[in-house]
């Protein structure tokens, strides 16, 4: 299963509301359960640099089937992984990439959000994800 | 002047609305006058491999302002200039890609449309320009 | 639906033996429908450089559901779509890769074979996607 | 000398079995003598992204006939080869990878894992490389 048009559709309106909630523009990946690009959106005045961002975190998200800033302790000094964060062409390793679940439980896609602070990107990221796992009943 | 968010939902709407009518559905790409990426939807069932064409398309119409088809005659054999689709990291040179206009004729942007046969993705990255440069008075 | 560890095992084995029969060892390729890899085998023997080749012809076929040489006449010299062939990091646009298809007819991953001549390379193709489809009621 | 497709089936049937002993599906990559893909097999559920970490930890391995986490340590902060990680097209150096050897203590090719922790990647890893080289008589 993967996620589908509206649903994407979905996430990226909620994901625009909540980065209008907190005056932050951002940019917005959707991606799919193979981690294909699903839909795009940069809002007006939000960093073009952070497109990228976004949809490094929507990657590794989609790959790895968790929260990006899980990944990103592998990686860290003394976790056990080291230069994970350089496979698969790169990968982006701090908060804001969600993967979404559906109602079985497995990976349908992710969420990548960048143009904030890292706190707000993350913040942004859980209102899209939230609202597309009310529709689906996504569970974790 | 650079496309607005606005202007790329109206896009990526109007596309929508084309390739339903057709019963095709479509990669859509938008890229600003920066060439850089703006907004994207694959619609559910467009052809995967076609999401890359659709994001060349934009990209080579953004990059030298013509229809991608008519930077297409400039690398044809015998062609001014062989080899031109291989700038820029690669260019789409086959119809489906066009800039989008601002009121003073300068290129805001770009529509890039792929999925079905080149005859169908042309109409529809038409049905995309038409909608944005119908609001923005667009002229050549 | 994408394609499961055992039906990859199903088309390796059946492509195994077809190029036994010919006596001309291959490159197995085996892709998910998100174009991602699935499966791999090098026969003892088969060219080394046809590996790259096999996993090209399986992604060209996953990204666009149809066959690697359908593609090809889209590229070739008065085609309607020049330079397909370097789109999506490149394509491999002969004969070799096929889609698999689930029982609703849509796609759910791709085989793609290469070490022998051309019509080889696709006899063996088309023995791995039998054996799939037979046991899937894959339909086109 | 290099790792014969017989091998490389034992290779994969180990590791599968290994790896469903503990209950992690894996991706498991087996790479010959020259650091040329052998085989490769993805079990149904094991992570997207580990796929691409299993393919770097066997060429780590087959390029320096070392265990990959060997090779980490001459990467570490203090080691003797900063850097030794970005080199041949970027290096995965934690545990995961190991070489093959034939009778003479010759390394004939490469096994990597990915998909669970790194001390469970390590196990199968072990487990696959055990069942080659009790075949081959391997020695180190």
């Amino acid at each position: 299963m993967s996620i589908t048009q509206p649903q994407a559709d979905l996430a990226i309106a909620a994901a625009r509301r909540a980065a209008d909630a907190i005056g932050v523009p951002m940019n917005i990946a959707v991606l799919d359960d193979g981690a294909n690009l699903k839909a795009f959106a940069r809002m007006d005045g939000a960093l073009l640099g952070s497109a990228d961002i976004a949809l490094g975190k929507a990657k590794t998200a989609a790959l790895f089937g968790f929260n990006t800033e899980v990944i990103g302790e592998f990686c860290k000094p003394g976790g056990t992984s080291p230069g994970l964060e350089n496979t698969n062409g790169g990968l982006v390793v701090f908060a804001g990439g969600i993967p979404v679940h559906g109602p079985d439980g497995r990976v349908i896609g992710a969420i990548g959000i960048s143009g904030g602070a890292v706190a707000q990107d993350f913040e942004v990221a859980q209102a899209a994800v939230a609202a597309v796992e009310a529709q689906t009943g996504g569970a974790r």
